[in-house]
């Protein structure tokens, strides 16, 4: 078997946990597997390598802060060849130019377009663990780039798909992916196996186990995850294409409290309002969430919408600069909000789920505000103060717990 | 013109300094120059990460050392760049896989095979200021490398080879050269010039401004040499093929208290003995110095000659593992002794300079342990107790002082 190990910065944050790592890659190789491990930089390197570019230059321009922030994943890297090394096994550690990692020219969120498989195997060939540096490559000018946030699980899966791995495996600080926060449903179980496509709502939707953009990769190039915990051996989740069906129609229930509504009230009621609205607001690269349209009366309607509450200051400075051309009467806005969201691949055959998640929620006495669907996701915003109440009951209404 | 300057470590080790060394580089910019700034790691930076590597594996392969250690002067120069750019100059750091500085596979202590000159070239052309990585290459494996002791220096000389510089400007904690070491002789004179092989011999004996690789390497490519002080403007010392004819025979006075003396009492007086010694020694990559043969008596001799006191236990014990072999019958040895040097391209054509060393040791009343001489160098042991007093002797004694 060959397999692409992931593991994130806390993983690897001294030399304890350094040495741990390295000893669970050693297992796979010593069973006879070829390993390829992916890290990150160790604990808040990036951190404190940002705070110093800060302080030299508040501005320094991306290509110098990718520059810069890529010695942290070299560090780790190389600090765990030597880890692997004193544990008696040949490992090696590879950079982005080694490697030959090339992506776009976009310094501080490149994507991968292609990356070089042959050094890597030839490493592998030569019965080397593999430690590979996450989080970067290397554009057509032949600088550094970073991948932006998340950036080391994709490059774990960027390899993994260039070497046609068995598995990627993905270590975080979860046991792998829920039905609900555990935290706040006790009785959350842990999945099995789920899809890719219930594995990218469930990202988007602020359970931040993955990030989107691997889960998108691992999709096309049919790279099958493995989420596990980093702390102990439980045996994880599958994030792949077919899931075996299992009986229920939802996979999971995921919130996100970093939302909130913005209405514009009084528009003028003619084609074209809405386009304009939602136009000027991502020229400014404010991304709009669930919308609702009322329904026309006296020749004006309003539109409600969410934003991410880092954005809500910024949202509403922008509609009141242009209020008069956007036929905007008055502008209210809700922070205390939340959504709350349940996935699964069943639901799309069986189209009593909305109303399965509107009972418990009624039962529960939480009050809807907005209603949002895909094919296989209901979101609904409520006040943040049910949030967690609604979690649970919407959890406990689909029978999801243990 | 182009320049290329170089800066150590403790010129770059805080913010405040990176700026000041950002400034006089933006002053040569500004005055219509090109400009490459080869800069080692921060201050410590490289024995923290050599004490990080031996915390996790004290016999860490030099392959894995490099991986390491070369992320120190990406950090320098990516903070560099972006403190040029703070002060409205255009700037890019790059590392030595983005210039392809080729280098022998020798981890830790590879040379330089060759430097392509097309990337920064380029960069200069851009006009901006082009900040490199010193210490550092690339081998043919695509692997990082460095170079050892000095490479910064002789990073700095090759991009100027390779460029075709008109200067290379190494900065250090020193205005320049001098006849001799100022803590000792007050009166010690700063030189306007020197040549490339009356710098090797000084280099070579413990005047530790320049290391030997780089001024070889400027000699045989011709690059002119400056050495000035980091810390003011004052002229500092060309170093170039053809000096001036100064009036002085003797350049300047050198000493190294780093040396001990051995002697092997009564092997046989036969041919071959020596060698076989000398031999035994080099294969365990201990460099020997001085060597002085006493004449042979009653069918043995003994031979005395100096190693570096860091060697001298290594040395001792592999000649008592070989005393049969190498017919000793008695090993001694003295460390509290010195080396005083004398350089100078005039001493070639003038047979009194040895005499007048002697005379001038001998008024003082230093004893003379051993001597060696050089086309350009006469050096002398003496004891260690009287090395201060023997270089302000022999200082005066050729008039170098003011």
């Amino acid at each position: 078997m060959l397999i692409v190990k992931k593991f994130g910065g806390s993983s690897v944050a001294d030399k304890e946990r350094i040495f741990r790592v390295a000893k669970r890659c050693i297992e796979d190789y010593r069973a006879g597997n070829d390993v390829v491990v992916v890290l990150s930089a160790m604990g808040d390197t990036t951190d404190e390598l940002l705070a110093k570019a800060k302080d030299i230059n508040p501005n320094a321009t991306k290509r110098e802060l990718d520059m810069l922030l890529t010695t942290g994943e070299q560090i780790s890297v190389s600090l765990m060849a030597m880890a692997m090394n004193s544990l008696g096994v040949p490992a090696i550690s590879l950079n982005a130019f080694q490697v030959e990692m090339h992506s776009t020219s976009c310094y501080g969120n490149a994507r991968f377009k292609k990356i070089d498989s042959e050094r890597i195997q030839h490493e592998l060939d030569s019965k080397k663990i593999v430690v590979v540096t996450g989080f970067q490559g290397v554009n057509k000018y032949e600088d550094y780039t970073t991948l932006g946030r998340g950036g080391s699980d994709t490059t774990a899966v960027a390899i993994a798909a260039a070497l046609h791995a068995d598995s990627c495996e993905i270590y975080t600080d979860v046991d792998g992916i829920y039905t609900a926060d555990p935290r706040v449903v006790p009785n959350a179980r842990k999945l099995t196996e789920i899809s890719y496509d219930e594995m990218l709502e469930l990202a988007s939707l602020g359970a931040r186990v993955l990030h989107n953009r691997s889960v998108e990769m691992a999709k096309k190039y049919g790279v099958q995850l493995v989420v596990r915990s980093s702390l102990n051996r439980t045996e994880g989740t599958i994030v792949k294409e077919v899931v075996k069906m299992e009986k229920l129609l939802v996979s999971g229930v995921a919130t996100d409290k970093n939302t909130a509504r913005i209405s514009v009230i009084g528009i003028e009621d003619k084609p074209g309002v809405a386009f304009r609205i939602f136009n000027t607001l991502a020229r400014k690269n404010i991304n709009v969430d669930i919308i609702l349209q009322s329904v026309g009366r006296d020749g004006t309607k309003d539109i409600s919408f969410t934003v991410a509450e880092d954005d809500i200051t910024d949202a509403i400075r922008i509609l009141e600069e242009n209020k008069e051309a956007l036929t905007i009467k008055e502008i209210k806005h809700k922070e205390d909000v939340a959504k709350l969201s349940i996935v699964g691949a069943g639901m799309m055959s069986n189209p009593g789920v909305a109303a399965q998640m509107f009972e418990a929620l009624y039962n529960a006495g939480v009050n809807i505000n907005m209603i949002s669907t895909s094919e296989i996701r209901i979101t609904v915003l409520v006040d943040e103060h049910d949030i967690d109440r609604a979690m649970r009951a919407v959890h406990d209404g689909f029978g999801l717990g243990d």
